[in-house]
């Protein structure tokens, strides 16, 4: 990843599609439950009524009804597609974005996920959970209802693979976890930090890629998200929420995408790895340099990110 | 990479914005010679008018003059700019894309990166050189005035060397380049094949990770882009061409990205890698699964873009 300071660009300088709802009523609203496929999972208030969801996506990239196969067709491989695509709507209001939610909400979605992981998880044939969330249409959201996504795949993936591969062998020459130095350095030097409560930090990487990737990584090694006690996960959600809702201020309403980074969900626990949560604003567009290379031109230092983040209120 | 056949989307659906000029006039124009840096290169009528030519990028993200140096900050690693940041320019004229230039001006963008990456090579710190093309705005340029780039970097990308390394294991095992085998394939089957000619094939991948990829191969194995001999040059500029400007009619003008896959500059001619050219119109948008897993769901399959785009004429 280069940073070029040459051409740093500041926050006022982006161009920037507000992400705003403009309908006003989905199928993800109160009321339309009939619309989606049947509901997998949801947390209700006291009078009933849902203020979680969880439903399989409508148009699943994949399908845990398929027969796990693999075959050749010449030299190419392929494999059926089994595994799993659903969506956890996040409210049962159409126009208000998780960052404006209220942090007990933040805290359902992260429960849903754990719970739909550890339900997932059981057939042994899903190796691989992602859990990300698409924000805004220049992030690849395609309904603007507020809702995460879960995808569980039958191979673990080679980027997922290679982030694992790096940090084993940090740890294999340190005897330390490469995500615990980070913690520790980028709290001591604050630098580059955004928020910091007693269990989690938030920061701007070092290498960031892109202005404001932000990541919040919990002080404490655990290798999968689906360990997190429930304290952790009250403090990830008030994390969660006031970096959105920073990033919402400090960007005008960007389109972003997070991604939560864990380890394979069959594997046991693992010294090496640290599950975490990355933030990227769609503030700049991806060109050939990045799909060619696998390198990032980022004209904003994540120093200036992270002053800028952390100076604006909660 | 999964093909998502059950929310195929055809070709008429995707939306797309047409690339069009909104400018007369520009730094990159024909008489505004004197507002880019200093020429490096470039190609004349015979009136003595330049008709391509090369320039260092104005806000280049890397820098020749820089001293190359590696140093340590806590537990991370940084290195200094050292490189070079090339635009070339494909045609005097602002409105003119390169896929309605003639082939003439298409073969001297590819003479302009063989002689530029020739030049570069001899400088032994520079050890990858990335040729690209970024056209319209959702495919990152920032100028609309036809042209390519150059980023020569100290250090091979590691998205680059996976590359390598997969086609070296597929050699270790079979004692035959991947490439040629899927040049075989593909031209043996013809279901994924656009156009093809007696030195080059140009077809849509198996496992595209984007509707409408496509590759363009030379048939015969060279693992260095600046190998290339002349008659290949000119085969390749038609191959270009016809393909850009098929891709332009069956999308409307889309966006796209072209980045030349060859091997790294100082090392010597490979038996297992073979360099090619592949093109990505940007008509999906990049969304948070893609980031976290480096998997893709495409929605359109190959053989479907690869016979759309064979009945387009050309």
């Amino acid at each position: 990843m280069i940073i070029a300071t040459d051409l740093v660009r500041r926050p006022s300088e982006f161009v920037r599609v507000p992400v705003a709802a403009k309908s006003t009523v989905c199928q993800f609203c109160a009321g339309h439950e009939d619309e989606t496929p049947p509901e997998l999972l949801s947390y209700r208030d006291s009078s009933n009524h849902w203020q979680t969801r969880v439903v399989p996506n409508k148009f699943p990239a994949l399908r845990v009804e398929e027969v796990y196969d693999r075959s050749g067709e010449g030299l190419y491989d392929k494999m059926s597609g089994v595994g799993a695509h659903e969506v956890i709507v996040e409210t049962p209001e159409h126009k208000t974005s998780l960052a404006q939610l209220t942090d007990k909400r933040v805290e359902d979605l992260l429960w849903a996920f754990r719970d739909r992981v550890i339900d997932l998880k059981r057939d042994i044939r899903l190796r691989y959970v992602l859990l990300f969330k698409n924000h805004g249409e220049a992030a690849g959201a395609s309904v603007e209802h507020s809702h995460s996504q879960l995808i569980a795949l039958p191979v673990v993936p080679i980027q997922v693979r290679d982030e694992l591969d790096g940090a084993r062998r940090y740890f294999d020459y340190k005897e330390r976890c490469v995500f615990c130095d980070i913690v520790r350095q980028e709290s001591a030097s604050g630098a580059r930090v955004v928020l910091e409560t007693e269990e989690i930090l938030v920061f701007a990487p070092y290498a960031a890629r892109f202005p404001f990737e932000t990541w919040i990584v919990p002080r404490s090694h655990y290798s999968h998200f689906e360990t997190a006690h429930a304290s952790l996960i009250q403090s990830l959600a008030w994390a969660v929420r006031s970096t959105l809702r920073k990033i919402e201020r400090a960007l005008e309403s960007p389109s972003y995408n997070f991604v939560i980074h864990t380890a394979p969900v069959q594997e046991a626990a693992l010294d090496h790895y640290h599950w975490h949560l990355e933030i990227i604003p769609r503030v700049t567009k991806i060109a050939g340099f990045e799909w060619g290379a696998g390198f990032y031109i980022n004209p904003t230092p994540p120093e200036e990110a992270a002053q800028f983040l952390r100076d604006v209120g909660l």
